[in-house]
């Protein structure tokens, strides 16, 4: 039997020192539990991704100095570490095995240069797998992609391990977690060995690991790891165990715990200890407050209250409840005086022109103004509290409400919102979301009476209708086809189409389906989609 | 004699009817003339980078439907034009030879995946070349990295061509037309052909395309076209002309047509007509609206002149004589008192803590906010007036004076911005910067007797810095060991470090270095860049 440590840590991007020390911290819990063998994530060294960052000489040169240490440190027999490794000009993404031999290595064969991911940038690909024996059995390293690719998982069958080791940086997206166990298990059978998955876990600017690593035979699931947090975990294998029966989080939980993850992490890693957001008494700003305080602690958050003469009694009121259902500190600050002074410093320009989106803007631009200075005053870190549906139609204005660091929502579409609303409210009864903001049909409240869907369609259409445009990048004329209303469709597609440049200007946000607007969605500014058909 | 015509097209980006028939009107320009063959740039259809609008069916179709189109209509013996191609489930960047025999491909074989370049998110590799004769001379089609591409070459060379035709879309750098000419003198004595090099033209987002394009023999230039404008040039071959010699545009001129080129092509390309922009009575803004009034013409320029209480009489003065100068109508808003009513509301929160940069940057945001207010009422584009130098140390305020949709300067460093003030005050005396503007040590006026260079090292030291460490990625060792100030350097490569999130909201500027904070630099926002040494 070969005892298994599957260490699954937060490594943070460009800390060589910090995963280093790690790294032999997790080695010293391996080897006190008699471990054979320690694996740690992809690139767990570095971080990833570590981007540009690879491009300096010194920092290849750490991680080779990082590597030295760690095989002087640690006394598990085997470690595997995941570190870029150079070799006369090329870059390799790679694994080093660390024995009483030495230190051997195997190079990412395949190199995903898609969605989010630009590995050819970086690295050359290399062109064998690393075998060796321990007790007998025969295991091979590989990376991530390595075993998402036809033609490496047929060279790595003709190696016939028995085991696989998989070092893996799989950012998250709903559901993710799935596909991961059903297509490893199918590379268990083709292969015919045992597959040690190893992911890493963890915020990284838009990117969420998970974790969930997980031993997998052809048979099914003999080990997972929590998703979400740190952990180490031992398997011995070959197994004798019977494959689990795989216990999955929902949907929406699972959504939620990677919010709560990547907040959190975006907030420590950076440097932060507090947040500060704006609560309007809609659902967007009380979800992100509701994550926020659970995340990181009722005491760092702060929260400004901002009405405006188009605030709701009832809004303001819900957020103020909200605000003592959390616990959070806030404060009122209405807006109108500082709305009037601009207003009258600019009508030597605006004359009598009618109100129009300028004014509304104003009054957004002011509160972004108000939370940025609270935020520069106590180094609070903004949060932005916008979802996906409005970011994909530019229903928000750059500068106002779209000011922060970190938008938590960016990626979660409105229906969505409602959904972990649901779930939270059920999850903290008693610090829930009052029950009227999730009642109440949403409003900007920059003017009169102003309805979302006055100027949008239904929020249940248009979170479909982005799924088919954005997501699966189906051609227009198939996705205008799907809507009763042909002219709002069109209308809903070119809102998409024009306000490239409002998300382009947007602070990140933690990706949860598979197709954000970050690195995945590279669509230009400039552009008139003009087509011969 | 084959009469060969370099059609330097501006194409815009997804604009595919637009594009074709700016290329079948080059056509008809050329059998005018009598052509035998007319060449266009690199994706001439579809404009170049389309990025991941090259994921959508119906606008590859579209560029299929649009090549059978031009097919139809032009009547030059041969046309050779640039597009995606899908070949099953393959996608390539090829030129298509249209002639009376049909049409026939050429895939680019190199795909440049570094620097701005993402090809091998979107190509597959071709691997031959396509070969054709027009009056007893062998004539091969190439695209851009084939010509760059030491394995391409040597197919190239394999064939003996008389003629390599090279369609290209090589972003402008200050300098890059040089190196071009002497590479392609280096392919052409290489390769023992010819050279025609057809270069894309105009501004697309971040990148611009210079034109320039050119014939080249081993013994040197035979042609060259202008830069920064649509054009077509007729050159026959075998050339019996002498190569000229090479008379290149300064630097300081050639950057400041780019720049207005860039700009033009943005705000145009986009819907707009007219721009406005804040005027500080600073260097950057003056030559910002110089460059704009130049190239938008001075009736479309607007700007705001909003003096705070810390802004001087001589710069104030500064910016209405500038306006004056430029003839571009301006308006003076004071923001003093919008100031303080955010000072008032914000007591309560803020008590007694001292004036720090919370208050600074409250007031660039009250000048954002009403730029943008100006902006969304007459539909004018905000131009942001920031240079390279303090964008890279984040001297500068995010919803501020960073706010708007264009950062015309964004790439130049401060020293650059001298010098192309000095070439446009010698260009234009009549409505030349005051030599005040030019003279005053830079100031953000944010508050009492404040100076960038207090805060920062000499501008000379910040852009000799930000070129070693960020443009040449150079060791933080190596960098700070060529400053007197040790202390200081490290405080600015701190800065640089740091402020990736300023700089991932920025508004997209032109690129005129060989490095800019754009797509060439993926920097992760969180990180901890701790090394091992």
């Amino acid at each position: 039997m070969i005892k298994i440590a599957l260490a699954q840590i937060n490594a943070v991007v460009g800390d060589i020192k910090g995963n280093t020390g790690k790294i032999v911290e997790y080695c010293l819990k391996a080897s006190s539990k008699g471990a054979d063998i320690a694996v740690f994530p992809e690139m767990s060294l570095t971080g990833y991704p570590p981007e540009d960052l690879l491009f300096r000489d010194d920092f290849i040169a750490s991680s080779k100095n990082a590597l030295r240490l760690i095989a002087k440190a640690v006394n598990v027999p085997y470690v595997v570490v995941g570190l870029p490794v150079k070799r006369s000009v090329y870059l390799y993404n790679a694994a080093a095995l660390i024995s009483r031999d030495g230190i051997s290595f195997h190079f990412k064969n395949a190199l995903p240069n898609y969605g989010v991911f630009d590995e050819k940038r970086y690295f050359s690909a290399g062109n064998e797998f690393l075998s060796f024996h321990i007790k007998g059995k025969c295991l091979v390293l590989s990376i991530c992609e390595d075993i998402w690719d036809k033609e490496a998982i047929s060279a790595i069958k003709d190696i016939r391990p028995d085991i696989l080791m998989n070092l893996s940086a799989s950012p998250f997206f709903a559901g993710r977690i799935r596909q991961r166990v059903s297509h490893i298990r199918s590379v268990a059978k083709k292969v015919g060995a045992d597959v040690v998955y190893v992911n890493l876990v963890g915020g990284q600017d838009e990117l969420i690991f998970d974790g969930g690593s997980m031993v997998v035979s052809g048979k099914g699931l003999l080990h997972i790891s929590p998703q979400f947090k740190e952990s180490i975990s031992f398997v011995s294998l070959p197994g004798r165990k019977r494959p689990k029966p795989v216990d999955f989080m929902p949907l929406a939980e699972e959504v939620y715990e990677a919010l709560k993850l990547s907040l959190r992490d975006y907030v420590i890693k950076n440097g932060f200890s507090s947040v500060v957001l704006g609560l309007s008494g809609g659902i967007d700003s009380a979800l992100t407050a509701a994550i926020a305080a659970d995340s990181l602690g009722r005491k760092n958050v702060m929260a400004l209250i901002m009405p405006s003469r188009f605030s709701s009694d009832e809004t303001q009121l819900d957020a103020e409840s909200l605000a003592k259902r959390l616990g959070i500190r806030y404060y009122r600050i209405p807006i109108s005086r500082i709305y009037d002074t601009f207003i009258q410093s600019l009508a030597p320009i605006f004359r009598d022109m009618p109100f129009n989106v300028a004014e509304e803007n104003i009054q957004a631009r002011i509160r972004g103004t108000l939370l940025m200075a609270v935020s520069n005053k106590f180094a609070s870190l903004l949060i932005t509290t916008g979802n996906k549906s409005e970011m994909s139609v530019g229903y928000c204005t750059l500068y106002g409400d779209m000011a922060g660091g970190f938008a938590l929502l960016k990626d979660v579409p409105k229906t969505l919102v409602y959904r972990l609303s649901r779930f939270y409210n059920r999850k903290f009864p008693s610090r829930a979301i009052p029950e009227s903001i999730l009642k109440r049909a949403p409003s900007a409240e920059l003017r009169e009476g102003q309805k979302d869907e006055d100027s949008l369609v239904p929020y249940s259409e248009l979170d479909a209708l982005i799924e088919a445009y954005v997501e699966r990048h189906n051609p227009k004329k198939d996705v205008v086809s799907l809507f009763s209303s042909q002219s709002m469709a069109e209308k809903m597609i070119r809102l998409i189409d024009r306000n490239e440049y409002k998300r382009r200007q947007s602070p990140p946000g933690p990706k949860i389906t598979p197709m954000a607007f970050g690195k995945d969605w590279r669509m230009p500014i400039t552009k008139q989609v003009r087509l011969i058909h």
